[in-house]
């Protein structure tokens, strides 16, 4: 397969968008040494920009991303994706109305992981961005589409943008690449936030029917998509 | 409602101050992604000045911040005012001696707020600054005036300048904001510090009598405010 | 009393050197806000350098430190001396082999002053630095000398550096006031480690004469002082 | 021992590289005020390049590095070599394919340290870089060779890069000086992590199968060492 002439110039676009979001993993303290990357869907093409595989955060640029296609085949790129791409693809190839998609080892949330615990919906921030529990995906090794499976089957059941996947850590997805950073910096937050809670007591559960309604509000109304009343 | 002629020069002063404020919350850890917020009463006047909804704290300019009036609704700026707006206002309407309020989901903090249980006065600076325990207001979901109400109604029963609504985050008042982002500050320092005592066992107490004159001192001695002995 | 023409060089490096240091606070995570101060003593004459009381760290300069005798009274200077200055200008009476005092809250080490606990010495690092455990001096109201005594009669009974007050936080000394700034960075870090591994079980003791050992060689084996082997 | 002509470039290459590697400790928080060291073996040369005693992170240059032969004896420099070269050199001495050690006291791993407790494998990044657990190293005083036969011996029995020594802190080696410095990244990353898992309940185990098969594929597969498929 070759980038065909008219997605050539939102490939450029896409390549500089995806390096530039790289940077929020670092500032936001969600990774270690090399060990975190983001990708986004070219709209209209089957295709996908991501991370090269092991190269420092401060290293990345436009031109070092890599471009594969849904299967997560090298198309066009210097580098050798990254490992976690057959995962990315995965998400992308079934779950169509998402354009971005993040991984991460941050702390909090893959301390959870480890104990293949949900993040309990205690939180009106986490009412907000995730709509109830950050699920538990399976275990899974990397090599083949197990753990782009484990996502997928996950999310299904959750209003969640985040997956903890069993002893590894966190994949986000969004409608765009930065929401899908956005999801993973909150993931983190809310997963510190409700771990120091517990190390005390028992958090306060938050009724069914509050967290209904702060995630319907959130979704339709915070930030700036709708005009000013 | 406009802007009258003779507070014109006094909103542009304070949209800069409140936009200058905001980067002591991400600078002090205060905060993640775009979740919190600063806001300035403006004197003679019954308006507000505060951050726009969901945009980042490095995106924050005097242009970008947001008058309303006590109400909340919105008097002057091109963004939609923070989702907060109508607690802040509701503070303003109800305690004319605040100059300035702030909101974060600071993480300690939080978590005492999830646990529905104050932070204990056992350390010296925690009398300082709250002379007493920092208490917890009710649950309360966004949309009307309970946030502002559980505010307002819960501080009225302490000397501290924080108040944790739970399973929420933290509010704290000022005389002026600069004052309300200190108070913010210790908040979660004192929060996070008691946190840390308490999981190794019990802290020690302080007197009252001894809360009471560390806090009538700190209150009138501390700082530049008087002249030098 | 007034600064006398011989010493006048002495006092204006010494507030270039005492204001530098004060950068050293926030650098290593060690204060909130305002909360923490430096000194120097002004060799052959009795007064010290401090931080003004209540005033950031970014607006700290050689011109805004303040001088004062040994009775805490101001000589020279723009700004009140911190509300701590009593507090050092005792130790600088009754310890005539200190050049440099340093007071914070950082967490840890104030997480364990909290609960009265002295922090055991079950460190290699803190037995270089040290010499045993990090001991707990009493709970003392600011306003007259008893902080001061408190800390030099602490002191008195151990070879640490740093005196943990009960429900306040550390001071440190230094035969010079970098080393008492070192001290205090490495306060909060063995007070952060013995932490973390009391919270999953009991740190493994190091045996007396061990400790005696490696506090020996560290004192006068590491670093430039002594010349190259 | 004199350096040959022929290692005199290498040695100016290795000084800047070994430099420049130690602004990675503080950078990824591993490190307070000096205490931590990387140190490069020369190739074809009994010799290897490490930190100067005592010196603080910012005032580090490669004409301040230190060059000893492999009995920690100075060839080279202007500085006394760090009070661990001898452990440094051991390792030289006894695992020719080593080409980089670093030395540490980083927080979370210094607490395992502390309780004389492995870290156990229960994250798939553990499994990728350490193939199983971190284990323990002796208590040893510093002076002679304990230190360094105690790394040796330890590290013979594991995968780990990575070896805690008791009460004390970490010690990682590598292919070289910059897989080392990688090695104590990820060793702090992953002591962390499971640290906090194991601070609410037992992590879930990941089955020695799958620890193989995990490390064996990062190990060959990861990075960019192969080309592209």
């Amino acid at each position: 397969m070759t980038i065909t002439q008219d997605v050539t110039t939102q490939v450029a676009r896409i390549r500089q968008y995806v390096a530039d979001l790289h940077a929020e993993l670092p500032r936001n303290g969600l990774v270690a040494w090399t060990a975190g990357n983001v990708s986004a869907r070219v709209p209209d093409a089957d295709l996908l920009v991501i991370k090269p595989s092991g190269v420092g955060y401060d290293e990345l640029s436009a031109a070092s991303m890599v471009v594969t296609d849904l299967d997560g085949k090298l198309v066009d790129g210097d580098f050798k994706p990254s490992s976690d791409t057959a995962a990315h693809a995965y998400v992308y190839r079934h779950l169509p109305h998402v354009g971005g998609v993040v991984h991460t080892h941050s702390t909090y949330a893959t301390a959870w992981a480890a104990r293949a615990e949900p993040v309990p919906c205690v939180l009106t921030a986490m009412a907000d961005e995730f709509g109830g529990e950050i699920p538990i995906g399976p275990f899974a090794l990397i090599g083949d589409d197990s753990i782009g499976r484990g996502i997928v089957d996950t999310l299904a059941g959750h209003r969640s943008p985040a997956v903890l996947m069993r002893n590894h850590g966190v994949f986000t997805i969004g409608r765009t690449a930065r929401d899908a950073v956005k999801a993973a910096v909150m993931c983190e937050d809310v997963a510190r936030t409700v771990h120091i809670a517990r190390q005390l007591g028992a958090p306060v559960p938050i009724e069914g029917q509050h967290i209904d309604a702060l995630y319907a509000r959130y979704q339709n109304v915070y930030g700036q998509t709708q005009p000013a009343a």
